[in-house]
């Protein structure tokens, strides 16, 4: 059941071991789900307890680590071999005294590399302290290094595949952002409107399905638009009020980000005014961006354009986006903010959200772009515009 | 935006506190979603950056600290001062040089408290090795301990108004599966039939909305009958196979998980015995519970009522249940497995699960229930049977 040829999770093996040579790194234990699943296939909502691979470079497949019951999910969704399946006793599922990354340290023994440079994801949410603690406890001859985002580099840069996934990511995510704005009127339960929003996330198009989003539906809606992370209650829509939607579509775990703007009413001059600096931020950014150019670069071009208004944006303008799994859509990798000076190469891949979450007043737009050889592409074709219901 | 009473909040701040108290904890930093949303009413999925809240002896009310877009979702959320809700600027996210918990560890020493016995979650997701690395190197004079699942135990009893949530998140559990029950056809799509399901859970009722799964809905189908935590696929149902149903019904992020089983045809023998001795073994298990027994008793009569058949389960039977967050709709503190020996009480909750997933034959039905004053009731009225469709 994994996506890609058997070749491609090789390259990015290969990739990942290039990257651990460089950082004079034996062993890598990953516990971040897109990374499980970059690497090996693997795929299953089993990232609530204790899981992980090992790629080391004295071995030519990665070790997969996990609960008794999802080993057989590792054989059907992995291409890894038997022998490189492994398993934990359900006993150590939340355990006082025992936990799983005392096997994790065992297997570790047992291949002859308690001695070895290991490094773990220090800042990856999944691997806890314990995680930690427990595999220093057992493997004192070690020396652990810091390996957080080494595998989220190697993902920066998709394959043609990959960017194939991102594209059908993005006409679902046409089809959920046109549900989305149908959806959302005055009277309506917000849980309604998210209703039909999930529905069209997951079922995709009659072509292809959909998948679960990393982030659900985020809807925000009157004086909720001052912050950019809530979800629904069953609250209804307002009269004159905004309802900012951030929604995705998603295709085996690809992920093409969309967010807009709809005002219920006729919408009050700052709404106006600010939804077209915004846009215009938007449009004059996203049409100086190419290979070559770097990350703070296209930010400093956005704050440039809108330095003629009031509207100011303090956070980040837009990370790296791809493979991912609850909770974050995001990469984790680079951000468009100043100090970072990725260059942009072809076939990566980005988010860019100028969201605006004032006391007075909020505005989402956004693009989801992949660099080509040349300048970019969008993931979808959306229109960038306020949208008036009246 | 808060559900409960404040006075509720308070006495779960004050039961946090008595139990901080008995393991001399002094300050007690808290990551996990549900723990957050718990003693403040914090709801938003902004758990994809660091964030917390800190608890002090020394102080009423908890302090929030999160990304500075997310403050003014505290202040909505939330029923803490404004001089409680502090925030840190955005360039700490993902940041190679920088940490959230460098603020946090800031605002401790600021409060006077950088000597104190802090704990933190150390093996809560959303706390990662990381977060403590900073906070140790950044406060030298504190003793850190582990308060991993000290307000997860605080939340095992529940309030009446907790449970009055649970059971309206069981009437939304009865639709969902009923929804999925009809929606499970051969030549059907699985994600078509995700979407439908999805749809039910976040729709709720005519009366009350349903909220986002901890979990998402877990499909199992065919061959994937042999392991329990997959999701769906394009793939369409076919003839004569078993199609396993994870679910939930939520209401405002509390749970009452279902699970049942379909079969596409005529059941084999296997399928059909599997699911009679589980059934079987579950309804004795289930007259079995009331308070004052133990986590372990429970498991064991389901063992001993199995006994006489073939069926050998080993993992857990259960867990308690209550509000979450992903990745987990368990409370991750008490299971119902040998050596739990955590005494019953009323207002406790749990899912029972007797899922099999053997190669040959998967079989999973379920209870959600919470103890009463003299035995248990369910969450929600749905039939324990193994669906048949010809």
């Amino acid at each position: 059941m994994y996506y890609f040829d058997i070749q491609e999770y090789k390259d990015r093996i290969q990739k990942t071991k290039r990257r651990m040579e460089a950082e004079d790194i034996d062993v890598l234990f990953i516990s971040q789900p897109a990374n499980m699943n970059y690497l090996t296939g693997y795929d299953g909502w089993s990232f609530y307890v204790h899981q992980g691979i090992i790629i080391s470079l004295g071995q030519d497949e990665p070790i997969w680590i996990g609960r008794g019951m999802d080993a057989s999910g590792a054989r059907l969704t992995t291409f890894l071999k038997e022998e490189n399946i492994l398993s934990y006793s359900d006993d150590y599922v939340q355990s006082k005294t025992k936990h799983p990354m005392q096997v994790v340290a065992d297997i570790i023994k047992k291949k002859g590399w308690r001695e070895k440079n290991i490094a773990v994801e220090m800042d990856q949410f999944y691997f806890t302290h314990r995680c930690y603690v427990e595999l220093e406890k057992a493997l004192p001859e070690a020396r652990f290094k810091d390996g957080n985002i080494l595998v989220n580099m190697v993902r920066m840069i998709k394959s043609d595949k990959e960017i194939e996934f991102m594209k059908k990511a993005g006409k679902i995510a046409e089809k959920v952002m046109e549900t989305g704005i149908d959806a959302v009127n005055v009277g309506v339960r917000e849980c309604d409107a998210a209703a039909k929003i999930s529905y069209a996330q997951i079922k995709g198009t009659e072509e292809y399905g959909g998948d679960y989003p990393a982030i659900v539906p985020l809807m925000m809606a009157g004086e909720g638009t001052s912050t950019p992370h809530l979800t629904w209650s069953d609250r209804k829509f307002q009269e004159n009020e905004a309802v900012l939607l951030e929604l995705s579509g998603v295709y085996k775990h690809y992920h093409a980000p969309i967010a807009r703007t709809i005002y219920l009413g006729t919408p009050p001059k700052l709404m106006k005014e600010t939804a077209e600096i915004v846009m215009d931020g938007l449009n004059k950014t996203l049409a100086f961006i190419k290979p070559g150019i770097n990350c703070e670069e296209i930010e400093a071009k956005w704050r440039d354009a809108i330095s003629h208004s009031t509207v100011v944006k303090e956070s980040r303008l837009g990370y790296s986006i791809g493979l991912n799994y609850p909770p974050d859509w995001g990469e984790q990798t680079v951000s468009l903010r100043p100090g970072d000076k990725t260059v942009l190469k072809p076939n990566m891949a980005f988010h860019i959200i100028p969201g605006i979450w004032y006391k007075e007043v909020g505005f989402e737009v956004d693009a989801s772009i992949r660099i080509t050889e040349k300048g970019y592409e969008s993931l979808y074709d959306f229109p960038i515009e306020l949208f008036i219901k009246k």
